[in-house]
């Protein structure tokens, strides 16, 4: 299929490159042009405008927060300005529930369709196309979409037709993984102040009630207590945290746990944690335990 | 091996019956006789004081709390006090660290060991032999028991020699058990109110970042907003939770999201929870949630 | 002095009217005339526009929020659009630091001036002009404010040259009151199922360790288990903690408590607490343990 | 009156020496006998045992914590034991609500009287005979103890006949105050990190919402960021939030804000707290959102 794909970060850029080993005919946009040059080898095409972008049946934004992606499609010279009528935008990035419902309404005035279909995985699995998909929106337009997001994942999940359904369910995700990493920081400092080595204990658990890989890679990350460089950055987590407490607060639904995971990446935060991976909370815990 | 084997509830009795079927010489102790029927089926010898339980090489207890294992152990005509030198009291109970401690001074002062051996799994676990055995003690004593152990378990770790160490190994567990019921429950009152089917949501979560079964379970009964019959009640998930606050306490360890649990255990057992699953408390945000 | 004033709620029509019994100058604007009728007979003149209640040295505003505000100032026709050149906006109403300063700048840009002054005190205290005014902005034009603000409180504290400090300092009163709720609740649920009299607690407290107003209200209102009608609403109280939240975002400090008030208002407004006084977040831990 | 006195403190000794100067008799004990002296300067009798500290008409006990009352009370050579039929044993310490009903208990075979008297102040108003005292039981025993009760404190509260609501309510209101405390430490850190200046803003809130002397105690305490010497030190403040939780817990009432405190004073406790005012906890905020 012939796409546009705009945002090349660490996460675009892999699956940018994944819809090019597939064979789709992909054109590249990025605020800084350089970082198309490996995809422009393995055929990219180079757009110097977001219009340029916009010119096929579909175009795919990945990019780092709300803010961006206001810029790119919403803004004068955005993709609702520029997108062909009855072409899909698949927004892929990890955004509020409240933006993306504005985004369907403003793509639909527009004669356009949106599908909302963020992702689960790290850098890696996004190079070795192993995400998982959440995708939601009109049916015609997922199933059309379907090619494109097979190349970049393992498996594609449809929630329904409402798109911000789809980023409520990430969002949702990554309080999930935070609460994890909160638990695990706890248990951690727990048994590790009465002696019991943190990595034979993270084995323990990882091989018996936690075998998801998870628990594995963030029980490892708080057994090491290293929390450089980071694979996924604390303000982000951060973020995610903020856009979840925003959703449940539009909707009325308490979460003390997610309140409590509100306070603990503020700390990492004031603490100079700006460049720290976001697992960085499930260290508090021992550093509160440990004698000064 | 000739062992005794105090303690016939769920757990007891299908421990008992994997020993006997795996050709171990077992004599069974249980305050309401009736419970050994079974098992006297499948070969047991009855006893009819815990004196007579305490004739082998080892003796395994599996109660429901620390007042029952206090007072199977610590009384006059109990364990300590009937138990040959040498000989063994495996404790596979989930009991406090700081009963754990004091049993392990009782059994040395005479001259007895002591191994610890608590068990993640339910009774369904139990009875297939899958159970997940963490041990500590004396490293002689742990590999003695080992012919028992691996009959009723799928997989044994051993953590140490002191025994208290698996007592705390299993307590932690149980309270990231707990944090995850909880965490589940918030995310689903989230996305449930938000539209999104429940179960739809927990196969998603469950096929991609937290293929593990105790996700699946979970977040099944709070999907299913169903917690009768109860595998694990509210109240011993409580008083897991309790002793796992008394350990951080004794080693002071600041554990807010345990602190958190407590308040919700609470607040299903004010409630009259006392029959429910533990996984209840998962079911308190939506409740929260939902609009009267 | 000559001044407009803009709000006329419960707060700001007991407000105007002490302006006008210590012989002010006053033109009042509401979005629904009727609200003038009884401060046009103490003397006021009505504005037709926001414009006409602009034209003295000073206008002062008393709104429900951010965009009410938003609305009356920084539109085409609002305050900053009509003010004259060297006048002052007195903006007493709780609103977002985010926006204290948005106001700061604006106003600074049109040659105007800017001074904060929310206060503490309920309608009861409004109309007594016992309001407790906290006040900051540029020295001379809070000197310039004091004829008016003297008419309104009993007190007036001055604590900066920065507006927002001032709304910073409001919104963090606002937080430590629905702290000291939280806390009452907890603490007559207990003594209450212990069978001991609530209004006796209460009567206790605030005549020994608590001889603060606050605590007598509150405390009453919560023995009472009765938040109908409200004084100052749920969703008033929860915005307020919204904003000491965001306030606390930008500045980096993580507030715990604050976080845990947070998910208390979410769980009353689910519950259709809109017309329930704030307080109400102060029945919960009583209706958490109270046997169903 | 003659009384016996035991446990001489910094409260003890204060309030035994009020009651000298109002003429009572007074024998006193303690562990450490040096204590003694300067009480006898005033008139007390010294025993050498218990025994001889339980010849009056009343005992009166002052001690730091359940263990200290149980080994004072209810051991061999105790009060119990030795106090003569009819007498009252006052007991005034902070203890748990189950040690005060198996005191009752006690005392009931033992045909002796219990009052609970708990106090509410610091040295400072145990010295100057400005106690507030909490008492509860039978109403003829709490009536004869009045001449003394009056002669250590302001006030009198009497709360009913079950002893252990007195222990309750003093519990509880140490709960208030150190949620005051937590409070007042967020609050702080927040205008804090913005410049505010931290001692104008007690004042402020000190003179306008919360004129309660604790506030401007713990106010005072948390601006200067000083915590030592303590005047009621850290383990103590813990010690009842213990109580607290366990109380709350037989009686099945969650307590959220209670459980945010367990886990902070845990954290002030790791770090080697021990020697300081429980207020540290509210420097907690501020450390947490300080820059590194």
């Amino acid at each position: 299929m012939k796409t546009g794909f705009i945002g090349l970060g660490r996460m675009g850029s892999a699956m940018a490159a994944n819809l090019l080993k597939a064979g789709h005919d992909v054109t590249v946009f990025n605020r800084s042009p350089e970082k198309s040059r490996s995809l422009l080898e393995l055929g990219a095409h180079q757009a110097t405008s977001i219009a340029e972008a916009c010119d096929g049946e579909t175009v795919i934004t990945m990019l780092a927060d709300d803010a961006a992606l206001t810029h790119v499609a919403l803004t004068n010279e955005g993709i609702v300005g520029k997108l062909s009528k009855g072409a899909i935008h698949i927004s892929m990035s990890t955004i509020s529930v409240a933006l993306s419902k504005e985004l369907a309404q403003a793509h639909a005035r527009a004669g356009q369709r949106f599908v909302a279909a963020p992702v689960f995985g790290r850098p890696e699995a996004a190079a070795a196309a192993k995400l998982f998909i959440v995708t939601a929106g009109d049916a015609a337009a997922v199933e059309a979409c379907q090619p494109l997001l097979g190349a970049m994942g393992q498996k594609v999940f449809s929630i329904g037709t409402e798109p911000a359904a789809a980023n409520l369910v990430k969002l949702s995700g990554n309080f999930l993984l935070a609460s994890a990493i909160e638990a695990l920081g706890e248990a951690i400092a727990l048994v590790g102040k009465a002696g019991i080595d943190a990595h034979a204990y993270v084995d323990l658990l990882t091989s018996t009630i936690f075998p998801a890989p998870a628990y594995k890679t963030y029980g490892g990350l708080i057994a090491d207590n290293k929390f450089q460089p980071a694979n996924f950055s604390a303000p982000l987590g951060f973020k995610d945290i903020r856009l979840t407490l925003a959703a449940a607060e539009s909707l009325r639904v308490p979460m003390p746990l997610g309140s409590l995971l509100h306070a603990r990446f503020l700390r990492v935060l004031a603490h100079g944690g700006d460049n720290l991976d976001w697992a960085a909370i499930g260290g508090l815990a021992t550093q509160d335990a440990r004698e000064h």
